[in-house]
């Protein structure tokens, strides 16, 4: 347990968004926008303040927000802090009840800043928490979604005057089909504010303390590379991580399709990998790892792509041609690895025919260290 | 002005039926599934109050209804008073308001019933208008949207248990494209509650004494076809329409598509018209017709398609090679021939590049009558 609230510092927003890249797995759209915006609201005044999880009151309200979409449209428009805010407000219109504090759906990515953003609009507190340890495309692949707790309401806006509220769904997968549809529409790119969690939830179903995690993470990495060490191997010595491949991008196919961004990549071998080649495979994130046509890694494991030099997250919307590039492995929140987990984000879930791979074996996972 | 408020008998249901589907111009899906509930529920006890809207208050709440969705899809569902009513409860409970009538969005076709449905289930009286004095595939097609009313909010329930709520939009062609997106995912049906009128609207923009005018026109072709007259020239008769053509079908394209039927059918000429044909597009209802590759009627006039035996009128979805038809026009609502009415309901709002083409010069139009 934490300090019951700390002030995110100015200086921590950086560290989050390296960190919150790496976690994204090439999805949840890079967070460098939204970092601009936070460090723009930071000049201007504004201060967030981060809530440790245990000290919320078991009966207290808590709005779960993301920026839903395909990464590569998320990269056309700029974020906007009034536009994160609008769904947390008609949610709070709707319930006819006041949000006690505000979370992340996915640390992973750009969603790690969306509380940040809400709260300097609102002045609530953001828990030091997501439910997703990572980011993932749909909106059952939650730990709330595999708890079995309520997947309505969610509000949805979109950047002109549109705002639609799922009142019910028939199942996480109807509520995931239904706001998606809404979202492609509008132009693959809406602010959400999903179903709201009880203090008691959060703290029974939530992946505790990743907004933390990923500032240590992003703050490890940027040492490493002011100090001209190597950031790949900081990171994986920062998040228990190991390196799979290491090569340079020789193909990508990627379209934008149903909302999503869907494709491959394949990736020659250098050094002790030369003579070997890396496909992955991803939907919005890297979903499936082949080493030589052989699997070797799959979600939930985080399948990260970096950059080799600066140990950069490279997002799937960024791949290209000629980069030099790690691809290393983070072992996943514990939740996401049970029998119940694998079947809401294993690979099958991604439609890869295909077992759950893991290259960890017994370590303390993310969002349950601490 | 009638008396403020009548029956509807049980006498009366077999004539709208007949009526409705005729004004529903091959579209808003056949009346006969919601027919026979409507006679089932009057069996078991049910009456339903059709109400002068002269006796609306001017602040009166009326709930504006309609089971939204391809024709074809229709037909395969049997529609149920409880599914109708969801949406104007969930309404209710998103106003916090309570109605005090209820309305079809458009009298022709299946959802001429959709308000009876409701009644059934609520004890509102249905509201003697609609928005449309005939069928038209989408929302912004409607007096209402032409007088420039709100559009939202707007509600949405599927027959599982998936609920939206439209609380905004930024236009009525954005709420058509967000609403019928979430209906084409449920299904391609939904039952909805459109945006909430008061009673002065209704007066002021509403299409009035459609409902009084289609049980009319539905006894008349039912006289006639008992009295072994000819029913297509009772309905000419009684709707002051013009026959257009004679003929047998000899082709049909149909697609159900973006959750609409469109397609066209060729006619071959058969009496005075024989060694000529006739085509006509459609989109859920009948738009454009050609006659030897020449325009000549183009919605709003009511391009209804008929057995040329029984007088039924034939939808879109129930085309097919060898009926043999009679092609007639019946004049359309004053509102939907002005300027403003043909941006919204004219040929090139369904993407036709032709200009409103009518065979009706001087009529008193429907729904202006009395």
């Amino acid at each position: 347990m934490g300090e019951p609230m700390r002030p995110i510092e100015r200086g921590d927003l950086e560290p989050l968004a390296t960190g919150a890249w790496i976690l994204g797995t090439g999805g949840g759209g890079s967070p460098y926008l939204s970092y601009l915006n936070m460090r723009k609201l930071y000049a201007d005044g504004s201060q967030v303040n981060l809530m440790d999880p245990a000290d919320l009151a078991d009966d207290a309200l808590v709005a779960v927000v993301s920026n839903m979409g395909a990464p590569l449209v998320g990269q056309e428009r700029l974020s906007d802090p009034t536009f994160a805010a609008k769904p947390v407000r008609m949610m709070e219109d709707y319930l006819g009840r006041r949000f006690s504090a505000v979370m992340s759906v996915e640390i992973g990515g750009g969603n790690a800043f969306q509380p940040l953003l809400v709260a300097a609009m609102t002045g609530l507190p953001v828990i030091d928490a997501d439910a997703m340890g990572r980011a993932f495309p749909e909106a059952q692949m939650t730990s709330f979604a595999i708890a079995d707790l309520p997947m309505f309401p969610l509000t949805l806006a979109d950047i002109r005057d549109n705002e639609v509220i799922v009142a019910r769904a028939a199942s996480w997968k109807w509520m995931e089909r239904i706001s998606r549809k809404v979202c492609t529409e509008v132009g693959s790119i809406a602010a959400t504010c999903k179903a709201p969690r009880s203090g008691a939830e959060v703290k029974a179903h939530g992946i505790l303390y990743t907004t933390t995690q990923a500032i240590a993470l992003g703050r490890e990495v940027r040492r490493a590379r002011q100090a001209h060490e190597d950031p790949v191997a900081a990171t994986l010595t920062a998040a228990k991580g190991k390196l799979l491949f290491r090569g340079k991008i020789a193909d990508v196919q990627r379209r934008a399709t149903e909302g999503f961004l869907r494709g491959t990549a394949r990736i020659e071998g250098i050094d002790d990998d030369r003579s070997a080649r890396f496909e992955v495979a991803f939907q919005n994130e890297y979903a499936v790892g082949w080493r030589d046509g052989r699997v070797v890694v799959t979600t939930p494991d985080l399948i990260c792509v970096l950059d080799s030099v600066s140990g950069e997250a490279i997002g799937t919307e960024s791949l290209r041609y000629g980069q030099r590039v790690s691809v290393i492995a983070l072992p996943a929140p514990a939740i996401l690895r049970t029998p119940k987990g694998i079947a809401h984000v294993g690979p099958r879930a991604f439609g890869h025919d295909t077992d759950y791979m893991t290259v960890f074996d017994d370590v303390v996972p993310m969002g349950q260290q601490r």
